[in-house]
Formats: C-alpha cells, sequence, structure tokens
C-alpha cells in the first residue's frame, strides 16, 4: 500500500476491502512521506517492520529484489490525487499490478500517459469506483442490456453531499483541506471527488458515453479555491439526454448517490441509501423490488453478492468487489491466461481516463458563454 | 363553471375540491362547447336545467342579469388551456370573479392583457397551482422564511411523469391530444402542462425568482409536436442556482413532483408520492420528520390541515385549499375588505403571467446557442 | 346530522366526506344536545334554522312530517358511543337510513337490538369502518381473493397510536375525556376505538372470521379509567393464526394502522402512512408496488379511486368511498330494486354487532386466566 | 474453526466477519465431521494443510501442543446446534477461547452445563447474536438508557421470514432440512433460529428482561417437526409488555427483524432493511431520523461504526463488530487485565443460556392451556 497512514480515510477502507474475502494479505507498505508516521503505521498493522518502507520508492525497489514468491504482487494507491501518478507509473514499470483511489491522477495528460505505461507494460490496474461494485448497480447494467427498457432516453444522475457547507477547510479538517486545494486536487473539486462517480456510474449503467455536456460549476463558500458544487446537462451518444448533479453543499444531505435510467418500456431506479435494492419500474405495469441476494436476479448480481436476501451488504462490500474482480485479473495474468480487459467488470485505466476528462469538460463547459462542450478526450 | 364535461379530468377535480369545504355550490355551467355535452354534464350533477347553458358568453351574459343574490359569485375556468383567455376577460368584465386552470393562457402575450383586465376590474383571478396548497410546501415556505436554512444556495426541483412515453396522442387519448397540440397547449407540452408547476413550487418556496435558465427540451417520440421532455439549469435572483427537471417520458413513473431547498445552514425535502411530510435536514443535526396535522407546525400549515396527524390528506385537498382561501378573498371583495392581493395565500395573475414567461424563456433558451437566458418577462 | 357541533372532529369528518361526490346535501341538522350549540352550529354550516332542532327526537319528528320530497333521506349519527343506540333506532323506525360512526353501541346488547331494528324496519344502516374505504385495501380483499396468496396462513393488524400516552384526559382534553370514561366509550378503551378497527379490517381483507382471541389488555397510565393498550394473538376460522395490536400509549406514533396478510404462496402489505401503496410480495419473486389510480387494478379499487395515479388521496376520500356505496343502497332501495345487503361493499350492521363482539371476547380474554377465549357472538 | 465446511452459509460468514478488521487470521480448522470435506475446505482457504483437521478433539489436542505463541487463540463454532456444546466444553477447557453461533447449545440443561464449564475454566465464550452488533442498536440502547423515553412501556419485536413457507426440507435444502429437525436444532424451530434472536434485541434494548411469555407456536406446512410459525405476548421486568412475532412462513418476506420500544415519553424503531437508521419518535415533536456514522450518536454507537454517514454498513460489519469485542476481551485475558464480562459489549454464556431457557418457555406456553407462563430459568 501507498499511502493511508493511521488517520486516512480511504486507505483503511482499502485494507478492510481487501481483507474481507481473504485473497489479500497485506504485507507491505509506504503508509506515508513521513517514514515515523509509516513506521507507527505499519506497526499498528503487525507488518514485518522491514517491510514499512520510507518511501515508495524504496518500497518498489526493495520488493522488485525479493525472491518472487515473497514479493508483493500488486499495490494499493490511495494517496491524495497528485500522489497518483507517480507511484503507479513507477509501481507497474517494476511489475506491480496496480489498484488506484479515483480520480485516476492529477490531470488528463497524466491519465493518458498511465494509460500508455499501462499498455507497455501489460500489468494491470484497477480503480476504485466504489459504487459500479454494489450488485443492484450490476442488477441494474443487466436490466438496460436485456433491454426490458427499450432504448434509453433519459439518464438522471445525482450526487448530493453537504459536508462542504461550511468553510471546513479553515478549520483543520484534513479532508477538506485537500480536496479543496487545487495543487492537490486538481482542477476539479466536487466534480472530481464525486462528479466523476456520478458520470461513471452513469456511463457503466447506461452502457452510453456521454458527448456532451452544459456545465454549471460554482464555488458557494467564500475564499474556497475549488468548485464545491456542480450541475450539468448531458448529452449521450444514442442522443439519449440526461442531468447531473454533483454538490457537496446540499446542507444535510448525506453521500446519497441515486441513479434512474429511463427507456421508453421502463426505468429503473437506485440509491446509495438503499443499496441492495433497485426498483424496476416496466411503463403501465407495477413497479418491482428487485432485491440483492434473491434467486431472480442476474448472474453478474448475485457473483457480486455475499449473502442471502435480506442480509444488508455496504460500502466495504461493493468495495471488495471490486478488489475480488481485481484478484481475478492478476491471478490470471500470472497464469498466463489473460483476457482481454473489458472481459473483467472492474473500472480500468480507461475509466479514469474517461473521469479526467469529465472533470476537464466541465470546467471548459463553465467557462463557456456556449450551451454545449463537446466530451474532451 | 366553463369546461368539465363529463370526461374531462381535471373539471371534476375542480368540482370535487369546490365541495369539499361545503364553501361553494356549483349553481351553473358552459360545459362543453357542444350545447348537448353541456346539457348531458349539468343534468348529471344535478343542476337547474335553466342554468346549464350552451356556451360561456350566454352563461355570463344570462347570470349578470339575474338578481345579485340569485347569480353565480364566481366561475371556475378548465378548459384546454386556448380556452382560457376569452373566458377569463368575459367573466372578469361581467363583474365574476375567476378560478382558473394553470397554465394561466395560451401565450405570454394573453398573460399579459388578462394582467391589465384583472387590474382594470378589480375582480379576482386565481390560478390553481395545486401543488401551493398542500400543507407541508406551505411549512416549506415557512422554513426557509424563518431562516433556519440560513442563505439559500441550491433548489432542486423535478417533476417526472412517464405516461407520454408512447405516442398516446396517436391512440385517441384525448388527454394526451390536446397537450401534446400547439394549437391548443400553446408554445409548451410538457413545459407548459408541468413545467410551470416545477417553476411555480420552486419560487413559491424559496421565495426567489428565477432569473436565468439554460434548458434542454426535447421532443423524445417520433412526429410529436410539442416538447415531452425538459431540464434546466437555473439562477435565482439572490445568486443561488438549482436545476430543474418535467419530463413526461420518464417511463413507469407517475407524478412524483419533488422540491428540496438547501441553504448553509440546512436543508428542506418534499415530494408528492408522501405529501404529508417535510423532511428538514439541519447541517450535523439529525434531520427531523415534520408531519401534517402536528401541533408543532407553522400557522400557515396548519390553517391548511383538516385532520389530525395520521390522517392523509392528499391532492384534492391541497386543490381545496386553494378554493378556500380564494373563497376569503371572495367575501372580502363583496364585504368591501379586499386586502392586497399579496396578502391572499393562492397563485394569483402575477404567478399566471410568470408561468407563461417560464415557457417562453425555456423555448427561447433551447433554441439558443448560449448558456445563459434572461427570464423574459 | 346527529351531533357534530362545531367542535367536534368526526362530525366535520363525515361533513366533508358526505360533500365531496356531490350526492349528499346536508340539510337539517341535531348537532348537540345543547340547544344553543346545535344553532351555532347549523347557522355557521348555512343551514335554513328551521331545520337546525334542539334534539335528535324532535329532528326525526319534525323531518318525518314534510312532504318526502323535501324531508332528508338519512342521517349521519356522529356522537359519542353512549349516544349511538336511541337516535339510530329512532331514525330506523321513522323510516331514515343510517349512516353512523364507529363502534356501532356501547354494548353488545345494543348492537344485537339494533340489528333486529334494521331487520324489522328494512332501512339501511352503515358503519363507518373507515379504513375499508381504501381503494388499496379493496385491491388487498380482491387479491386475496383471487387466491394468488395461496391459502391463508398468517394475519398481522397494527395500530399503534401514541396520543393517549401521557393523563391528557385530566388537562381537559374533551376527546380523552370521552374515550376513557367507561359511561360514555363502553366497555373497551383502546379496544373499542381502534381495536375494532384492526380487527374490521383484518376479517374484510382477509374474507376470515376471528374465532379465538388471546388478550392482553392494560392500562397503563394511572388512574385511567379504561384500557389504552391491548394486543391479541388471534385464530381464524380456517385456522389461521394471528397478532392484532391495538395501542394508544406507543408514544411517538400518529395512526398508522397497518395490515399484513399472508398465505402459503405470497403476502400483501398495506399502511395508512402510504395508504395509495400495496406492497404484494410473492413467495420467491420480486415484490411488486401496487398503486392507486392505474390501470392494472381490481375493478373494486378501480372504483373507489377518483384521481389518476399519483395523486394521492387520502382518509377523507376513503370516508367519502362508503358514502357513495352508501347512497347506491339508499337509491336502490327509494327504486325498490333493493339488493341483498352484502351485495354492497359498506360496512354494516353486522360488521357492529362483531365490533361490539370483539370489544366483549378482548375484555373476557384479558380477565380470564385460560390461553384461548372464543369469539363471543 | 469448527465447521464451515465450503457450502455453509453462516462459517463464511464468520469467515468474511472475523477477517475485515485485520484483527484475526484464520490458522487451522475442522471443517467437517467428514474429513475429505475438512481438507477441500482447509485447502481452498489456502491454509497450511498440517493444521486441518480431520475432527474438532484432534484439532484441540494438536494444537493445544503447539508453543503458545504458534497455536490458536480462540475458536470459531459454526456446526448445527447438537454439535455445539461438545466442541465448545472441550474448547474451553483446553484453553481455548470459544466464539460460537446461536443458538448456544442444544438444550437448557446443556446450556447451563456449559455456563460452568465457562466459570471454571475462566475462558471466554461470546455467542454471535448478530443484531445487537449493529451501531444503530447501540444507539437505541443508548436512548433508552438515557432516560429520554421514560419509562418503557411498550416493547414490539417481529422476526418476519417467508423462505419455509413450503416443504424445503422434503426438496433437499440442506439449511432447511436440519432447521426442521429436532435431533439436530432442538426443542425449537423458529423459535430458536430466529425467536431467540428476536428476544434478545428486545432484552438487549430495553435493558429489561421477560418475565412472563404467552405463546402460539405453529408448525404450518404439513409433516414439518418443527414449528415454523410462532408469535407472544409478553411480559417485562417492570411490568412493561410486548408482542413477539418470530415466523418463517410469512410468504414473500426475507429477513426484517424490526424493533420498536415506546416509553411515556418516546419511542424508538429500528428495522434491519434500513439498519443504519434509528428513527427516535419523541412525544409531541418531530420524530429524528439518527444515522450511523453521524457525529451527535453516542460512544457505543460510533465505535461500532467504520465509516462515515452515508456509506451503509451491513450484516458482515454488525457480525464484525462482536469478533471486534471479543478481540478486546482475548487480548485483555491474555494480558491479564479481563474486566468484569458484562463490560465487554458481546453476547455473552448467559445470553445464550436466556436464549435456550427462551425456547423451553415458548414450547411450554405453547402447550399450557395457562394464559401465562413464567420464564424458565
Amino acid at each position: 500500500m501507498v499511502g493511508g497512514g493511521l488517520d486516512a480515510f480511504i486507505g483503511d477502507v482499502h485494507r478492510k476491502a481487501a481483507a474481507l474475502d481473504g485473497q489479500f494479505d497485506l504485507v507491505c507498505g509506504a503508509f506515508s512521506s513521513k517514514p515515523e508516521k509509516s513506521k507507527k503505521t505499519g506497526n499498528a498493522l503487525g507488518l514485518n517492520p522491514a517491510r514499512v518502507y520510507d518511501s515508495y520508492k524504496e518500497m518498489f525497489e526493495s520488493e522488485a529484489k525479493l525472491p518472487e514468491n515473497e514479493r508483493m504482487e500488486a499495490v494499493s494507491i490511495v494517496t491524495p490525487n497528485h500522489v497518483h501518478f507517480d507511484p503507479a507509473k513507477i509501481a507497474l514499470e517494476y511489475g506491480f499490478h496496480v489498484i488506484i483511489d479515483k480520480p485516476l491522477v492529477f490531470s488528463l495528460d497524466e491519465a493518458k500517459e498511465l494509460k500508455s505505461v499501462v499498455e507497455q507494460t501489460g500489468n494491470l490496474l484497477a480503480l476504485t469506483h466504489t459504487y459500479t461494485g454494489y450488485p443492484m448497480i450490476k442488477e441494474a447494467k443487466a436490466v438496460v442490456k436485456s433491454g426490458k427498457l427499450g432504448d434509453i432516453k433519459k439518464v438522471f444522475v445525482e450526487y448530493p453531499q453537504g459536508w462542504l457547507s461550511t468553510p471546513l477547510e479553515k478549520e483543520g479538517n484534513k479532508q477538506a483541506s485537500w480536496r479543496t486545494d487545487p495543487s492537490k486536487s486538481g482542477a476539479g473539486g466536487a466534480i472530481g471527488d464525486i462528479g466523476t462517480h456520478a458520470a461513471n456510474l452513469a456511463e457503466y449503467v447506461s452502457g452510453l458515453n456521454i458527448t456532451h455536456i452544459c456545465a454549471d460549476v460554482n464555488i458557494t463558500v467564500e475564499n474556497r479555491m475549488l468548485d464545491d458544487d456542480s450541475a450539468a446537462l448531458l448529452k449521450f451518444e444514442n442522443n439519449a439526454s440526461g442531468v447531473l448533479i454533483a454538490t457537496q453543499v446540499a446542507a444535510g444531505e448525506e453521500n446519497d448517490l441515486k441513479l434512474r435510467v429511463y427507456g421508453d418500456k421502463g426505468g429503473v431506479e437506485w440509491t446509495h441509501t438503499d443499496p441492495n435494492t433497485l426498483l424496476y419500474k416496466p411503463l403501465e405495469e407495477p413497479a418491482q423490488i428487485l432485491r440483492a441476494g434473491t434467486g431472480y436476479l442476474s448472474e453478474s448480481a448475485t457473483s457480486n453478492t455475499r449473502l442471502p436476501a435480506g442480509h444488508p451488504e455496504g460500502y466495504l462490500e461493493a468495495f471488495a468487489n471490486i478488489y475480488v474482480e481485481f484478484y481475478k485479473a492478476v491471478k490470471d495474468h500470472q497464469n498466463g491466461s489473460l483476457k482481454e480487459i473489458t472481459e473483467y467488470d472492474f473500472p480500468n485505466v480507461d475509466d479514469g481516463v474517461r473521469g479526467m476528462a469529465f472533470v476537464d469538460t466541465m470546467v471548459a463547459s463553465n467557462k463557456s458563454d456556449k450551451k454545449w462542450t463537446k466530451f474532451i478526450l
């Protein structure tokens, strides 16, 4: 692991998600740019002190020297955005597979460059767009794909949070500080942090790429340096239209990502507050409550569920589903039986590139007087 | 009543809403442009046949000749949009008060002209934007006004319906036929039929006027003549921003108008599917479930509720609340004690003018290449 | 109307429900045992002062003397329970049809006697068990009857209120005073006031009579004179079992009557908080959200709905549905085409007798050491 | 681990729950009474083959011989009920701590005997009543304890499942087979499998012991050998009353354990379908939606939550919370700093004894003609 010191949120999530299904063991880490903190973290996690490193460079170098059956097989990168590209690139070049928190990197340029590193090295890169890991999101995708909804006409995705309603970054909140700092987050605040999740989810379930965006991106809190609020009109490749909302100043909201997709024969609705349910609404028939863990779901939903119906799974399980799928690819790679990357159901470097392009398109559209901005790729 | 023949939806709603609280009696009507149908309707409703008229002109003329204590006092106009202006104007000029279904008229020009008739005659005009009649919408407005939410930053309003997902107007559906016919509905389809409700609700609760719109207005069903789908980015007078969705092709959706308003201290959320509840979400405190009929609500919510908590009221009661408030103004007018029109809590001709302007602004914005269109007034 | 003075809750409900569909006009009343109050109420309601009476006896006598086409046709009795029997009996004997609030009367003996009066006079009596008037309760009954649920195995009905959690009757609350007073309410407090609703609903939807009860009936507030809390195990005629909860001390609850019926092939669930929805849960298939006003419902649900899907109806509309059905029977009676009373879908004197028997059975079971008490009829 | 072969449900749950927080490693197991199956399971789990045992006796013996820092520290027992007592007793006697799936053992006698073994050996035993591990259940307990609800008056707990609506045990369903077999499950079917969870939850949150039960216990499916359905009236030690429902034939239901506790000042409501929410309903004030991961919760809720508000946790996390607390006690035991067992917030042998007594009391009450049966301890 790179990053994920003791007080970090997402590092701990990665560790728990990786541990859940017993496929990954945490064997080494460079948990902080401060060696002392890295050591302390490694110690608390019960690691062999010899494999707690002062820097990721040292880690990649040292681990690469270990015998093949002893060295780490893959690395989780869970640092702030501006420290994604470099460790990812080096890790891939040293022959390690990479699983990395979103957004992929700091800028679209970095994203494109990382994509070539992935292609050149032939190593694997997974991106933790958590929400696509939920079983009922798999089901939503399967329902769309089945044609039950008819031609897709509308995609509504919204991601309202409220935690940045006040200038938390001025009050020593660590999460708020780096996420509103353009030198660490990149060109996007809310649009990078949660907008990329929303866009990725919309494209994943609908099976359609966004082609044009008309965005309204705002800083609503005085002296904040990055956007904390955004909304956009969307056009998709089949001419469907949609709306995306990604805001961190909807005071009182937690983290309720919600997706609705409508075709001319029906719609589906999923909300993060009730993640084990998918509403399927066929036109002029009763809506159906599809539930995780039941016997009537698609193979894809079923294989991403651990428990029978009525035993709620949550965020960590969705996260873990990405690790499980990544594990399959790592094993296939090791066995020489790697399939096309698109055969694996985890977000990859291409999703990462689209995410960075989404941020750039939102920013460009917001600055433009023109209504529609073509998706920048 | 003008319009509201036996098979009409909204005419029956007006009759029931007016009857509910025992303040209005239906005494006469011109229920259809076809005299036979008007007679049949009047008969079914148990009216005195002498007061069932062949045309609204005849009705106004005849009723005006009756002694003051016998003639009708107010008229409900429940015809399609293109037959709003003329009967409203004549009624007002004959000295009758008017309650009229939304949208106010066929065009912004008609709206402005009708406004002058209202001003010149001094008679009353109420517009049935039903949703503002709900007690928990009154409460939402009261919460915003109280300052509990702080400065308003975001307004999300959405009105998804699915009934026009298929070309119903080609299959003899009467409602679909006139609502998708520009010669009867005016410049707007979905934007006039439900978009005006959404915009009115957003402005009513937030207490803020929309100043700029960036709209995406679509016809999604082949050969349809008017828009069946729309979404817009909004700017409000205090620089708050928002999103409006008004679509009739969200297949599987019924009529779930939903409003969310956020300030920097909290938010409120109301949805038509659960109209007796208002969620109030103070920042960093537990959300509260405010319920109609309880003892802790604002005076405005309480006076628009008939039943104790836990006894659901619905659409007809909200509708009736507009009639009740209109009744007060009619009585005050008759008693010579009429207050400023803004003292009465029912939608009036100004709301109607703004509604028509909203339609025109949506249409203009949709045609424009520019992102923002100033609200046309 | 008998009873229903200005400050009464249920009298106003009856008036609004009767008015809603335009079939009943309020023409006369004895609104209070205090003549002054009766006059004041009649005046406020705009009645002809000559037909506002000092007592119900006077009213029945006077109205009976009026020409047939002028006199009242039916009477609503909305007094406390101890003043149900006498006016109902006299009214029926004078030839008036009666619609009466629940519970039917003060005691099982009175109930049985009133039943003979109904039979002897051949006049109509309807009982306002409101909740059976909801369209989705009609649908629930239709689903059970269709056999879709298989053999009925379990019936859960619960009616939690919280308003009597404190000794309100000591604080001048009028509703609390008579409802906790055995000389006005009869043998049952909560069991009479809301338990009878719950039992009636369970039997109505399941189509099964309760045969045995094992009850726990409590007074939880010190010095209260009647039960404020109860629960019971139930046996039904087909050997199904169930649970009934009727309490008025579930602090914080409003009025959320809830019914669940399960057979071996599926279940249905309805709750008063969301009355326009019925959940239908087929075994091992997705649950379905059945909604009022849609095209796929039973005839019975449809004919008890006024509005299209997504336009909520509530308590007054459910109440009005009983009036509408009663109206049909009154008209048929007047036309000499009266059918069997069971052909009309409103609660009648037999439901009233069962209600009183339910109260007596609950009381008897509570006093008994034995587990099961046979339903007393 | 004892039990938990590859196709077992609850064994896998224990493994994932133990792994989640990185405190337990699975080092050895006797996964089945069939040595081949045990080997296969151990292999699939990546265990050292030398520590995959043919029987639990062999495991305890062999592990006890390993050096202290190499041998297992605690054992999870996840076999059917009839194979709980023996491995638990032996493990404790060999000096291992035990975490065991509910119900504790096969009979009340075994439970009492196991309790003395725990006391005699001084080793730890935890029982996985999962539902008490949920953070919002901790919060419910804290709200009750705080006195905010006043004196507790009513406790409603229900656990409806539908999966045994048909004779699955005749169709080769493994779960159904042993759970409906008295030689494997003990005296209770549904009452043991889920009734014990419900009773435990009610007592845990209310802080009150059940003192009397009046039960209706049924076999609703022909030729089934154990109860599949039950309901009971309850009395608690402070004279509060309640209702318990535990049924596996509510066709269409999944696993929706629900608890409501009311005092004279308010109530709380929790449901397994939405486990991260606790409704707190103060009398005559707005209900509050308390949410896991927020800043306003009790210490107990907070320390049982891993993620910020809006990131759902589920069944595995609740399960893991028991492991985490058990881990603390194991560490304290090893460090010689063990506190009173009641200082640790996990279900222990006393809960297990009460669970077995609950089953016996339900069975006795069902057979009895008397209404109330004293809780058998």
